[in-house]
């Protein structure tokens, strides 16, 4: 099949892009003391997370929801998982329970509510489940206070049947996406010392700190580089988005949302079938990709809408295709992606972790 | 199962409200020349769609993609179809032609390629294919321009073997969210007389122009009450969100996203796991339901971060409820919605048409 027999719109990776990407990430690694756990929550596809572990200096994957964590899993991609979030909700816990029969699983917990939710179910299926400490270091979500609150809750899963205190964790999100990197830098730095300084304390205190695991693609040759950062939890870097690229960061576009174009009804514009059902604009209109002096005006649903140079020969017919602003969503809204190289597709990757599992498993 | 056991993130459906909101649509065009053809890609639900059409008024249902009118088709709701989208790209033509074999199937066209590439489909599948005029009404984005060359192409449709002309459409959508009725108003009047004028045109050369096919939620009861309007292609009305909650029409926010508090690192502020994985923010944030005083500061992938008031006694593992600010591409996140009266699950309905669903039938 060609590219462009793809029924649109379709998610395309461009297979050697993402492979010099995946290369790039696990050299910067490698010998050193710190690993990289790929996020599974940016492409939720098995076949890259297959690639990026098989590249090396890896400790294992990341996950944002169980359901993720189920995939990752029932594919049998890792025995090293952790899910960089808090599990709490109706029959979450039971399913991290299930799961750390057969892996060694880690949970983030902030909470004393989060952390006997989850001993219980571990204690209920004699499971022991791990568990990082998750520090708030600047990113106002979740997390606890650094420093002495966070000591007192590693204290408590220390004490805690079920679980086994692994680590800390902090995910420094207000600044991995900075573009000047001469603003980043330090701030970054600062917002790992939150996580460093707690790490020490709970160190001091007489507890284990095994895993210390933080940053993310746009900071992680700045925190992957702090002593005592055991680990870098990165995800966009296999395929990244046009946010991303605007960072000095040695990773190239290798993804891109292919559509049609539907209808040219002026010679400055025309719309494609690739709307923000298929691209999403939470990080900004995306960019259109080998027009010169074209731009996205607006999407709609099923369609964007394309500034053109007049001069263009684009036509009704013709595919064109999008850089996305941002792929975990984007990729979030599709069931497969097309891996192709030179104009040919060479695999069809099923998505398997879109969206929420326990929906489709009823 | 009570709404508190749902698993989170997850839709869930007034259906009172609901049923309340679809009964006003069905009563408001009872009687009258003009029908209201329910568009299927807000909810891609065929539960809903059912409602819908036993409510009566309708004509049939409208589409937005080839993969929503095989789920029509595939389900058994009606038999009156339309594609109201350019029908163009790899394999769309030869799937639009397998459907008109066992429905009245109609889509939109606004070019000469559109035309031939779907005409060459029908005439080697042995169908006929229904076909309207796309009309550019204002909203910058498909549609031929109002007048000649509307009724060239209307011409050009009525000479070629294997479609018939059936009508013509125009899509005001750059004016059905207007909050003020009366600048919605003229706008919309002005925006239908560029598409009645092209009617009167084409019935004047002779051509037949049964349907008349335009509108949406916002101007179902202006556009619906022009003379020469047969249909309304309105879909939100059904379920609604904070964007059309904000004009003059007599319709009820219906539909919720469930999630649950993840943390409450401080007073003033909790994490919900309904982030824009969940919940889109292409018409903005969420609005926060049953909470005076709340709001949602921002959202990444799995996480709405919500500015609280601090007297909040709400709670880690605590339910809370997001109105959606689109209910289209939210309910296109999820494989299944919760249909909830008093507080217990009555009915789990499948989002049939979610995606693209050539991806999940190769």
């Amino acid at each position: 099949m060609k590219l462009a027999e793809i029924p649109t719109p379709a998610l395309v990776v461009d297979l050697a892009a993402m492979d010099r990407n995946i290369k790039r990430m696990a050299d910067f690694f490698a010998g050193g003391s710190c690993r990289v756990r790929p996020h599974f929550k940016a492409h939720k596809t098995p076949a890259i997370a297959k690639r990026q572990l098989a590249a090396g200096s890896c400790s294992g994957l990341t996950c944002a929801t169980v359901g993720e964590a189920e995939v990752v899993v029932d594919e049998g991609l890792t025995d090293d998982v952790l899910i960089a979030n808090q599990v709490v909700g109706p029959g979450k816990a039971v399913r991290v329970a299930k799961l750390a029969k057969s892996c060694d699983m880690k949970v983030a917990v902030d909470s004393e509510f989060g952390l006997n939710d989850l001993a219980q179910a571990a204690r209920a299926a004699g499971v022991d489940i791990g568990v990082l400490v998750d520090v708030n270091v600047g990113l106002p979500r979740c997390g606890i206070a650094p420093g002495a609150s966070a000591l007192e809750l590693a204290k408590l899963i220390d004490s805690t049947d079920g679980v086994t205190l692994r680590g800390m964790m902090g995910y420094e999100g207000h600044v991995v996406g900075i573009e000047d990197r001469a603003e980043r830098e330090p701030r970054a730095t600062k917002a790992m010392g939150r996580l460093l300084e707690s790490v020490k304390m709970v160190r001091e205190a007489g507890l284990p700190c095994e895993i210390v695991s933080a940053g993310g693609t746009g900071t992680y040759d700045i925190t992957g580089g702090m002593e005592g950062v055991t680990e870098i939890q990165a995800g966009s870097y296999a395929l990244m988005d046009t946010a991303y690229a605007k960072l000095d960061i040695p990773f190239e576009k290798a993804f891109s949302v292919l559509g049609t174009v539907l209808s040219r009804p002026r010679p400055d514009q025309c719309a494609a079938d690739s709307g923000h059902k298929a691209t999403t604009q939470d990080h900004g209109n995306p960019d259109v990709k080998g027009i010169d002096g074209a731009s996205v005006m607006f999407l709609s649903d099923e369609h964007a809408t394309i500034a053109l140079p007049p001069e263009s020969t684009i036509a009704v017919g013709d595919p064109i295709e999008l850089w996305p602003s941002h792929i975990d969503p984007t990729i979030n809204l599709h069931d497969v992606m097309y891996a192709v190289e030179d104009d040919e597709v060479v695999e069809v990757w099923p998505i398997s972790a879109r969206g929420y599992l326990e929906q489709r498993r009823r």
